[in-house]
């Protein structure tokens, strides 16, 4: 039986998932930490693969979802700054050096927008948007069955839109992005800037409070951290607006973990986007969904997608 | 030898071309007012489908460039304002009924778009992002090959991508798109108001000035125009960093009069595309090339379309 090895490399923890050519159930998985073991990142997948196929020679392919902007082309991650600071890592080369195979490399919010297209929240659907919502605002977008990557596989930093010209600062370095406004860090710099500012919440200031503290503070009632949440969906809703009128897709699947913060997100971001849509038309039809397949999507998309690929 | 039909409806022109198989040079042209001969547009439409069947009988397709938001599977133009106000016209189904032809129907950027990059400004290129500046800012994202249209082929409307969270009011109604602040009548709209406010200018305040005569003024040496050209620019980095980071492209091609104003607005926009972008990578390998084939772009477009499509 024939094989296929996936990696979700992640800023924390480096998943690989084993499957055979039949199903999305894996045979095998193992999540060990990015820069666990006193290895670097690169050992720690490298080890994995060495691993992994004494037990499993049969491989077939090898896919890695790299959260980054990754040459897909090439196979160079040119820029992954939450493993280990990865700028221009030849992994494609680095793998099919070492064991013969010549690896998928893909960025990761797109292998998971695949998996969910293919076997989660977007069942049915050819036109999707896949908006991740966590520390970062990321995505992917299929369009009539195509996954957009851009010239060298750029094209997926769908957070860094610019939707407030010369607005607060984001994590890239520039301006007035929808991760700015919308991200778990986001809420939270908003939530200190306001306490910072004398305006009265439950919430304390040390522990520092977080997405995950001002959404549990808020459905207890806490105002500043309602306002919060109202704000985020605000720019969600503006944001999304653009990505409508962009790509029009016929289902818009939400991952990550802001995202899962239900109405108290929810609800605002849904009121902005009606408001800020320039015709009820880029609603008809569409889906709003809730991605399904939780930490396996990138493994599960990085599966499917190489099965397409081969 | 069998001909293929194409329409550019315009808001004041619909021009037809016919084609043969082999070239891009029509074999026939003609342009009419769009409402002219006291004539509804969709008359003037189905008046030089009978006048062209009747002199060139052996048709083998029909295409059209409509400028709106077009239903491209059902072939029905969902709203075109300009065209007499046209919603919901069901226009495939009404050559169809009259004259036997399954005619393509598609939004006119996006036909513009095809034409540039198969026979124009695109050449050599597979990742696309054609953007129109004169009235509006429209365009169409070509991504490895593929035309996006999105899943009612709304998603086309480029220049409604909110930049300015609550900025000035756009012509659809909503605020701070890329289109209210870059466009031409968002430059003279500029120009008028700091008129109003006592800016000096050699600018007239009637007639009231226009993007054509500001750009006139500003290669005298007009200070507030010149200003307004910046301005444009600046937003036009704003919005063009967007794109790169949604699409990464390695071609963009600038169509649309206010795109022609040379250097006035090129200069601006490229450092201020230069200060947003996240990251050089996004300008390595990017050609910036104006749009090569005027107004003949879309006949050419829906003209390879219906090839390529038939």
């Amino acid at each position: 039986m024939k094989t296929i090895l996936t990696f979700d490399i992640g800023g924390t923890n480096i998943r690989a998932g084993l499957f055979s050519e039949e199903s999305i159930k894996p045979l095998y998985t193992k999540k060990i930490k990015t820069s666990g073991q006193n290895r670097s990142p690169l050992e720690n997948i490298l080890f994995l693969i060495e691993e992994i196929l004494t037990q499993y020679p049969t491989l077939a392919a090898i896919s890695m979802a790299v959260p980054g902007s990754v040459d897909n082309k090439n196979g160079v991650v040119i820029k992954a700054p939450n493993v280990g600071g990865w700028k221009n890592i030849p992994l494609r080369q680095i793998v099919q050096e070492k064991f013969g195979f010549v690896p998928f490399i893909e960025n990761d919010a797109s292998m998971a927008a695949y998996g969910e297209w293919k076997h989660g929240a977007g069942r049915n659907h050819s036109y999707i948007l896949y908006i991740t919502i966590s520390t970062g605002v990321g995505g992917a977008v299929i369009d009539n069955g195509h996954l957009l990557t851009g010239f060298r596989g750029l094209g997926t930093e769908k957070g860094h839109m610019t939707i407030v010209d010369d607005g607060p600062l984001c994590s890239c370095g520039k301006r007035g992005h929808l991760e700015a406004l919308a991200s778990g860090p986001a809420i939270a710099a908003y939530v200190r800037q306001k306490m910072a500012e004398g305006f009265p919440t439950m919430l304390p200031s040390d522990p520092a409070p977080t997405a995950e503290t001002i959404a549990k503070a808020a459905k207890q009632g806490d105002a500043l951290s309602i306002d919060a949440f109202h704000r985020a969906g605000h720019y969600l809703g503006v944001g999304f607006a653009n990505y409508l009128h962009l790509f029009n897709p016929s289902c818009i699947i939400l991952g990550g973990g802001v995202s899962f913060s239900g109405d108290l997100l929810y609800q605002p971001f849904y009121e902005s986007l009606k408001e800020h849509v320039m015709s009820e038309e880029y609603l008809v039809g569409l889906e709003i969904n809730y991605a399904q397949l939780g930490d396996e999507a990138g493994l599960i998309g990085a599966y499917q997608w190489s099965l397409d690929n081969l």
